[in-house]
């Protein structure tokens, strides 16, 4: 269970309340993602049924069950399974990234590279992907996948070597492609993104998904290995072609791509096909749960409350403004909801850096919205990195009000000076206003609060 | 009655309707806030009462009715009172832009320099304060404040010219002053600012007021002539310390700031002062109101609705992902209204200039807008100045949905590179999806809005 270095709440009198009051809202968001508790909401055994989201297996029924899987969750993810399967686990192999692992049992836990692939993730692709061929439709698999899921299972096509993609994604990136465009081409030169995981094996199959993308597009997420593939060979020519990268690829990815376009190599499974008959995939944890877990919490003490979207993207600084003037509005009319007020957005900002300085995107949005809302009595801002690291810090975020400034300037610091050289960091360590958790073991995004009392 | 041009709605099918009804939405926004329409709506006749907002006036015990006033609206609104009162009207006198001048009978419409004040300001504000002194406590006087009215109304204080208030002006906008500092010395430099027009006549007085500062801070608009003034002689003499401009100013500035401190000129009246309790200020038009209108339109069309904020700041291009965010968010999973939808913000955006383009701030937050939501089905951005004309362009804004790439894709536009050079206007001048009404005659800032069917 993660909790709050209590510096941030343990003050004295109304700011004291407040804040405890916002940290457990926050405690809330984050026990509802932690990979642990989300696989343990979504899968529960009652004698010899297994319970996935509200879907019964018989595991009478069952000859052997599999774990297989990749992702930075991927090890307490497993321990969850264990906790409600544990020696029906036959076989087992999760792959996660270096130091991301925890005692398991019967699911190992292969450690690899990330963001980077390296040989040991091919390599635990490899047992993931035999694993995967000896379930026959009598065994259950279960995969759980999480953030650098892509990264951590890379097993490139026949022919083509980790260098060429990663020489390719390089010169895609620099050309300016998008993640839909990359995620593209990477679908059609793995032999287990774009839904052919699920097609390597007969057997059923549970994806339980912790999506650390924006919208939760489960064909995006670790490039959707257990659901269908609407791309083709077709259109990923035709992006290298649009790049000027055709000519300059690897002749082994040119050649593969090539037998694909002429149907000599196996289109990635398609909408529609019966293989998915047997696939459920469960989203377990994303910013969307958090959110609402958030609103719960929120509303149990007495807040008002509004989920706003999940979708929140810009730059930090600038959208730091939109939720400081719904805090504006709040304090002036009431609006949109009666007071106390807790307004929630997630998503993921991004921030363009101009300084030297140490932070990350909650960060300088606090900042910036501590700037915004100076003076203002009773509202607060609240930016949370839900992996506990917001950028290359050790914060998860930080709390902003309007007397945010004012504090600042008694101890001789000027936000706009750090707003200017992406410096958070040091302003709200000064302060004592860092949300510091250490690592979470899960990322949904980002979360942000508004509240106004 | 404003209108838009027909080519914005006038198409085939469901896009047709759809639009019609965004366009009806506008409209409502726009009457709302039309000066002389605003005026007309709080302040009626029955006999010999005045109502001003609830407020009555016995028309019989008072001897002369007295208007004066400042700002871009003022012709309007002299026209709505002399619709209300006609020949009860003894004199009056309201300054306002080059070129804003409507027919009015009793009143007089002054012509004078705005942005930049000139003598014809001082000329008129001259009258103004004339019969602001002969008005006694048997009279009343009609206040008309619009956007416009510091600049169209400046009454420097004895031995300080229009030209040392420029100078001072623009040096502490290029010291980095903000709009709160600023004022705070013109207050002190005016004979009717900061509260000292109200407290030039015994007559009770009604301000009527057009807001278009965000927010609606009395003390700011057209620096509160009618209003009580919290800043002092002492707080503008530290802002030109502060900014290293005591030494600079203009010795006649500097005497008469420093006479002002040492209590040999009169503080500007402050809350509480009796003297405003025979005030009555009332904002007729304003952001606010604006969206109001919009909400109970939208409503009457079946639409969901939430007023979001009327505080909007920041980069139009960010700013527009976290509209398209709510829209997202409304498709995905209908919160946080039930759709249709729409939800409503007001506010005013900045663009940094960057390109050579020609645009304004609605344009190009429509225009970030549209790359953002290609492809997304049912749902529309509309962004508008309610001016009618944003930035230096004769659009009001523009009107952008998920096929809106697509179609300029058609016509050989490219979206990001218009974008970059903020050059949204030809952009959306070749799709026909400008907003075109033709000067307002009114400004109550930006409105935003996101349809979703």
């Amino acid at each position: 269970m993660v909790r709050f270095a209590p510096a941030l709440y343990d003050r004295p009198g109304l700011e004291g309340v407040r804040r405890r009051q916002i940290v457990r809202v926050l405690e809330a968001a984050l026990e509802a993602v932690d990979p642990r508790e989300a696989v343990r909401r979504f899968v529960r055994r009652e004698g010899e049924t297994l319970w996935v989201n509200g879907r019964p297996y018989d595991l009478t029924k069952i000859e052997r069950v599999v774990v297989v899987g990749a992702g930075k969750a991927g090890a307490p993810m497993a321990q969850a399974v264990e906790e409600v399967l544990g020696g029906r686990i036959a076989a087992g192999w999760v792959n996660v990234k270096y130091a991301h692992t925890a005692p398991t049992e019967h699911v190992h836990i292969h450690e690899a590279g990330h963001p980077i692939p390296d040989e040991a993730g091919v390599w635990g692709a490899e047992e993931i992907a035999r694993l995967l061929g000896q379930a026959g439709p009598r065994d259950l698999v279960i995969c759980l996948i999480s953030g650098g899921g892509s990264a951590l299972m890379p097993l490139p096509v026949e022919g083509v070597t980790l260098a060429d993609l990663q020489a390719l994604t390089d010169a895609l990136l620099r050309a300016g492609a998008n993640i839909v465009e990359i995620n593209t081409i990477r679908k059609h030169l793995d032999r287990l993104k774009g839904g052919k995981l699920a097609a390597m094996t007969s057997a059923p199959l549970i994806a339980l998904i912790l999506s650390d993308v924006v919208g939760n597009p489960l064909d995006a997420i670790a490039s959707g290995p257990t659901v269908p593939d609407e791309t083709t060979f077709e259109g990923a020519c035709e992006i290298l072609q649009r790049y000027g990268l055709w000519e300059g690829a690897p002749a082994s990815i040119r050649r593969y791509l090539e037998a694909g376009r002429s149907g000599q190599a196996a289109e990635n499974p398609k909408p529609g096909d019966a293989l998915f008959e047997r696939v459920q995939n469960v989203i377990v944890a994303s910013n969307d749960l958090a959110a609402q877990a958030a609103e719960r919490a929120a509303q149990a003490l007495g807040f008002h409350t509004v989920l706003l979207t999940t979708f929140v993207e810009g730059e930090a600084r600038e959208v730091a403004k939109v939720f400081v003037a719904l805090a504006k509005e709040e304090l002036a009319s009431g609006r949109p909801l009666p007071r106390p007020a807790c307004l929630i957005a997630g998503g993921e900002t991004t921030v363009t850096v101009r300084g030297r300085g140490k932070g990350g995107r909650n960060q300088e949005m606090a900042l910036a919205g501590a700037i915004q809302m100076a003076g203002l009595r009773d509202a607060a801002l609240v930016c949370l990195a839900t992996d506990g690291t917001d950028g290359p810090t050790d914060a998860a975020g930080a709390l902003v009000d309007g007397q945010t400034l004012e504090r600042a300037r008694a101890l001789g610091l000027d936000a706009r000076a750090h707003l200017a050289e992406n410096n958070a960091y040091p302003f709200f360590a000064a302060l004592g206003d860092l949300l510091l958790t250490g690592p979470t073991n899960t990322n949904v995004n980002d979360l942000t609060f508004v509240f106004v009392w």
